[in-house]
Formats: structure tokens, sequence, C-alpha cells
């Protein structure tokens, strides 16, 4: 069966969680607007379409037959167990999700560094703001997640979040640690003397063969100042 | 088995989602830290302890025997199928779970209208971004989130979110309408005319015998000024 991904095609965005796992699992999937023209408009079909009875809130949207999920996290925790991205044991399974909800909630809030006080406004008329929120969130909110992060690695032997091998949110926290890097190159420089096992964590992951050719192919988007990362140098002085 | 909710004792917050669910499936639970003194401090112990193998960021946390579960909408889709609140089969599992992430994304935004520079500064030292963030939420996102949950309730025949009974969605939407008109009553009183499905399904919850008795018992913390949803008059003007 091939995976139909239901995201925007332009930007890595909360997608690229979900592109990372498929990717990483060598699943068959297609990124049903990265098609083009009807494919984009298919995005939209999906969500709100007049005959869909369960309408999802927002992509990312994953398509396994006749089941449709939505939210990034819940795609990951059913794509977990089927590739070996998760345990299978009910515990585990939790764990595992726990951890990614945990990265859905920073996310969010490097999302908000340049939009703090609403997504509908540019991020020139909120730049004020901004500055301030992103002046919090290097010194406190940054550092305490990534700190988790870490403490998590390390009480478990300092290779991998859940377990022995590769799971979902060790994809989650190498996009983390890249984009984060990405937006704020000056602060992470100071931020990841603090985090050696994420950081070694994050290029393990780089090197993955399937990893490594994915980020070398045209279906991984450069970073962007339309997605959740964005390197706007003046938020970092 | 009797459940250990552990989760902060003098507010509502995002354990009363936990604890909404508890209550509407008559579990036999303790609410931890609500026990006073030690319980207070195993709030902390069960998050950080160093012989925690699997340290959670944040409560709340439900213990069942020897799971651990932490998020709260990952804690909601532990019980739901083990008490009636949500279906068995994986395709309703995924999307009650994924109406209950956007219940959380809704959860944060509501929490932002009185912090969205920080959580660590006081909301006197971000009143005026308060005011801007809340203008944009009033204006533009509850509606989008109470419109999309009212669609929702509609798709499905109007009584439920989900199937033909009760689920935890439902006690949540309860939980955000009722918020909101405590937060927010001016603005409401012009929103709920647009969402009677919501509203009835709130006042339909509220009148179910294990809830209201729980709304009635001192185990049901009023809403105040320290929890998610807060009346802060000066933010509707």
């Amino acid at each position: 069966m091939r995976y139909e991904l239901y995201y925007w095609p332009s930007i890595q965005g909360r997608g690229e969680f979900v592109r990372l796992a498929l990717e990483a699992a060598g699943a068959d999937y297609v990124d049903v607007a990265r098609r083009g023209g009807a494919g984009r408009n298919a995005v939209g079909k999906l969500i709100y379409g007049a005959r869909i009875r369960t309408p999802q809130f927002a992509p990312p949207v994953l398509k396994a037959g006749k089941i449709v999920v939505s939210h990034a996290a819940n795609i990951l925790q059913f794509l977990g167990p089927r590739h070996g991205l998760a345990p299978k044991a009910e515990a585990g399974r939790l764990w595992t999700h726990s951890l990614q909800l945990t990265i859905t909630d920073f996310v969010k809030e490097i999302h908000d560094t340049h939009h703090p006080i609403s997504s509908n406004l540019y991020y020139d008329d909120q730049k004020k703001e901004a500055k301030a929120y992103t002046r919090e969130f290097l010194k406190s909110r940054a550092p305490k997640y990534l700190g988790y992060f870490e403490d998590v690695l390390r009480r478990n032997g300092g290779r991998h979040l859940v377990g022995r091998s590769l799971t979902y949110p060790d994809l989650s926290l190498f996009q983390i640690v890249t984009g984060l890097r990405y937006a704020f190159p000056r602060t992470m420089k100071k931020l990841e003397k603090d985090i050696p096992l994420s950081v070694k964590l994050r290029d393990a992951v780089e090197q993955r063969p399937r990893i490594a050719a994915y980020l070398a192919s045209p279906r991984r988007i450069a970073f962007n100042e339309d997605g959740i990362f964005r390197h706007y140098p003046e938020l970092e002085r």
C-alpha cells in the first residue's frame, strides 16, 4: 500500500517530521501536493471537502488506505510500530508518543518566535514582540526543552531516546537541532555545548543511508522563511 | 486498580481534561497532589526523580500500575477505549485523538492570551502584548476553532463529536466552552450564536449525573487567575 501525505508543498513545516519517518522507514509514499496542480488542491479537499465525514483541522494528513490521520504526532504513532520506529508494546508506545508531544509543544514555541501575536499578521507587524519573545525563548525555553531531551538520552544510555534503536522522536530531535542551527546559529553554538548526546544523535541520524539520501534529494525542501525555523538575524541580537 | 493522577492541586489547567474523563467514567482514582503535603512533592518526584528511567516533561501524568503516561491528550487516548470514552477500532481511536490534539492546540492559544511573550514573565509585564494577542485570538482564532468543532458535530449528526455516544473530546469541548465563558463572557455571548450544537453538547455534558456530581463536589477546583482560562476584563475591551 502506498501512503499519501497531504502537506504544503513549499515548506518543511510540521510535515517534515512525518517525511523523515517515511524516508527512514523506506516506506512507499507520495507527497501529494508536491506533484503540483491538482495535488495542491487535494490538501484542501481532504480537509474541508463537503462530503468528508471527519474533516481534519489542518495538514499534515496521512492517508493509509481507508485510514486518515492528522497531526504530525498522531501520524507518527500510527506509522511507528508498523515500521520498526516505535516499540510495539503499549507502555513503550505511550512513552514514545509522550516524547513526541513534547516535541510538538517545542515546535509551537519555535514557531512563535517569529509570530508571537498572531499567525494572521505579518512578521514585520510583530517584530518588536518577536524580539521580546525570542529573547525569553533562547534564554529559558530552548535550554529547558533541549536539556530535557539530553536528560532522556542520558538516562537511556546515551544513543537513543527510546530503547536500543532508532524511533521517530530521534528523527524529530534531528530535525529540531538542525532547524535551530539554521534559525539561531549564534545561540546554538553556545547551547550545543550542553547537549553533546543530542548533537551526536543528530549526526548519527544525518548519516543513516536512507536519511542521507533523502537530504541530498530534491524531496528535501530547503529551510526557508515561510517555515517554522526561520533565520531572521535581528531576532538573535 | 486505582489510577494516580499527578497534577497541580490548585488549578484546573490541563489536568482538568483528564479529571473530567476519570469522573465521567466513574473510575477509581486519586488526585495525588490534592492529598496535600507529601502528595504535592510527588508530582516533582515522578517527573524529575533521579531514579526515573523515563522522566516526563511536565504534568499531568497518570500512573496506571506500571504504565506511566504524560500529556493530557495521551492520557485520554489511553483511558478512552478502557472506559467506553473512545472507539476501540484503530481508525476511530486515531480520529478521536486527532480531535483531542486540536483541543490541545486550542488550549495553548487560550493560555497565550494572558502570556503571549513568556510563561516566565508576569502577566502585568506583558499586558500590552496580551491585549494585542487577545484581539486577534477573539477575532479569528477562537471562531476558527469553535467553528471547526461545530462543523464536526454537524457532519456527525449533531449530538456527539465521534460516533453515537460520549467520547473524551466531547468532555473537553464542554470544558473549552465553559472556560471561554468564564474568561471572555462578552465575546462568548456573541460567538455562541454560531455554535448552537456545541452549546447543546456542553449543556448535555453538564447534566450527566456523574459530571453534575463532580461539578458540585469539592473535587472540582473553581476557575481562577492561575489557570488557563483567566478572567481579565481588560483583555476583552
